[in-house]
């Protein structure tokens, strides 16, 4: 049911970062379910998280360790989020990461757990520790598309990319892994990436920077709406490269880098889009002209996640009332309809308050034949734009989240 | 697959309000498509309409005409919701009033167009003139049951309720009907609910009683959470009835008439969710111990709302996590998972920030057997209580959204 994703890219190696995957026998016995990355002494790894208020055990962990001192392991479970069950389920995160860290003589709190799978089931993590020395064993920098395996639940593809680009002629690559495709089976918590580069970042610069490229991609999707308790998108820098240190961020040098990293987080967020559960269509909502991001953010997250709307693409029905209705209940203040045009890729649907003139119905039909659609929202109020992206809503979603007990 | 409503209740006839229906052949023939209701002189009208900024033609003429004079007519049409139109819209809604006006001997802005159905098709005034002498020869008091049928959309049942009680030992009645399923084919745009009383009350006290109860009901229904462009509700005081005028709003029979609206209108839009579009569930979301209105709205429609928790209640499945999880992105500041409490009727599923230890699958799923279930959600914060109705999200609603072409 993916939309594309048929072909997994190369990816390139990162210097400095390996990752072994193993079957803990965690939901389903041989079935690669434990992924273990490894940050060579030196390197840095900062990261955004779910901002649910009932966050897992292991977002917990993993936010007050990342505090605490500098990580050398990641350790991620599919089958299991361990998230709703309280302190036993801290317990079980920290039991995790004591493993990972007697086999590998480092501390406790250099290890960040993720889980992801069902909620408020008790994570076994004795069948981790059981797995960790086997993990240890397969740690290898071409580990990538047997992680971006592991870390799988109801995705029906893996989710890679990896890219490389020159700056001041040395080569800096980004690669990087998700996983995703809706908050399920029976509460799948969700959303994860790992991405990593060998430049050599200042900390402080490489969270911010992966603040701008997660505000541009991972925040802005939406497949139902439901924030997951377990999402998390990771970076790690190397350092392993002659580049010098990047500690500016107005320098080309940050610039390049930036844009790359938007790039890498833009494809593996949109991935997440195109296996979403029962996913037919991706759509791409742009609202351009709004005041500020908030009001842009409003009319978007609006019209994306309109079941109506969603319903409409499923039936590649190009119901341009359904979404005029969207952006008249946003909430928008003193929204002037008559300044409002809406295109379905280039085809104007509506303006002037009212469907466009030159519109007719087959033409409509034209452009919604396509697999991926952008709906254009022009508020000619200001000067702000977004960009985020959705499924529709079809049969298959409401089977894989109401029947996943058959 | 409507939910309950299977007999129309017998509704008591208001002196002072006639209701006629006919067929004009909006959009199929031989079809009641086209209601008037008759107010005679002294008796006062109140609305609350839809805030959708793109809403349509017939709403802006009715607000316009309900603040110039005391409405005598309201015109309703189904089939056809004359939105998202511009200019010709709003003629052909002041045409409409016209014809009412020029055959009944009043002024055009004394009569009050509604309409409902499809976006975006011109409306024929030209056929609903063509119907209106039938339309006033129809007026009769007894007219509810027909009435309540000709403003039906994509509904599969009439709703009407009718109550009298005691005031000072003077028999006062509220009787009304609504329409709403959904938001639907291609865009029914939507609520309607027009109620009557013979009682006397002081205009400015009647709108204001009318704001509280629909703040209590029809402000408090989601099937999808699209806000419809025509939604509007109506309340029109005869007057014919030897109680004196009510003008003060603590008074007791103030009291008593409010609280009989309020039935009045919770019977009304609750029963537009029981017929929602592909429901199998009713279910009451109900949130307690918040600390402000805008907080416990926020918590209920995130629940509400969440097509995780709606394909949930359709599984009759009792997920939990997917519950937590909702109140978790609601978006309260601050929010201390330790105390909220989560019940299903009257089974504790979450309590302390994890599933409640006394919870046991086969006991949710007991409950969840039922055609109704209450969702309850503690916050544990404050005194703010608020309460909400919505659907299941099912198959059904999906082909309805999605194959209305067929």
């Amino acid at each position: 049911m993916a939309i594309g994703l048929e072909v997994f890219p190369e990816m390139v190696p990162i210097a400095g970062v390996r990752l072994g995957s193993a079957c803990a026998g965690i939901k389903y016995k041989n079935h690669p379910d434990l992924t273990l990355i490894e940050i060579a002494p030196g390197g840095s790894c900062t990261g955004v998280f779910t901002r649910n208020a009932f966050c897992a055990a292991p977002v917990t962990i993993a936010k007050k360790h990342l505090k605490e001192t500098e990580p050398r392991y990641l350790l991620i479970n599919s089958g299991n989020a361990n998230a709703g069950l309280g302190q036993p389920g801290i317990d079980a995160a920290i039991q995790c990461c004591d493993s990972v860290a007697k086999n590998s003589n480092t501390a406790s709190n250099q290890v960040l757990p993720f889980s992801t799978g069902v909620i408020g089931e008790h994570l076994p993590a004795e069948k981790i520790a059981a797995a960790v020395p086997e993990l240890l064993n397969q740690l290898s920098d071409t580990g990538w598309q047997q992680a971006a395996q592991a870390i799988m639940t109801t995705d029906t593809r893996p989710k890679g990319y990896s890219e490389t680009i020159q700056i001041d002629g040395c080569p800096i690559t980004i690669t990087g892994i998700s996983k995703g495709a809706g908050m399920i089976k029976p509460d799948m918590a969700t959303m994860l990436a790992f991405i990593a580069t060998d430049a050599n970042i200042e900390p402080s610069l490489l969270n911010s920077m992966l603040l701008i490229a997660a505000n541009k991609s991972f925040n802005r999707i939406t497949i139902d709406g439901d924030t997951s308790t377990n999402d998390a998108c990771m970076l790690i820098a190397s350092g392993q490269t002659e580049l010098p240190e990047i500690s500016d961020p107005s320098c080309p040098a940050a610039e390049k880098f930036q844009a790359l990293l938007d790039r890498v987080c833009e494809y593996l967020a949109v991935a997440i889009i195109r296996d979403g559960e029962g996913a037919t269509k991706l759509i791409e909502v742009v609202v351009e002209g709004a005041i500020d991001q908030s009001e842009a953010l409003s009319v978007g997250y609006t019209v994306a996640e309109s079941p109506l709307v969603k319903t409409a693409m499923f039936a590649s029905d190009p119901n341009w009332g359904r979404i005029l209705a969207a952006v008249g209940r946003a909430g928008v203040s003193d929204l002037d309809i008559e300044h409002i045009s809406i295109y379905l890729d280039d085809l104007c649907i509506v303006e002037n308050g009212g469907r466009a003139e030159s519109y007719r119905e087959e033409l409509g039909a034209a452009v919604m034949q396509a697999e991926a659609v952008k709906i254009l929202i022009q508020l000619g109020r200001g000067q702000h734009t977004e960009k985020l992206w959705t499924t529709d809503l079809s049969y298959d979603y409401v089977r894989i989240n109401a029947e996943y007990r058959t």
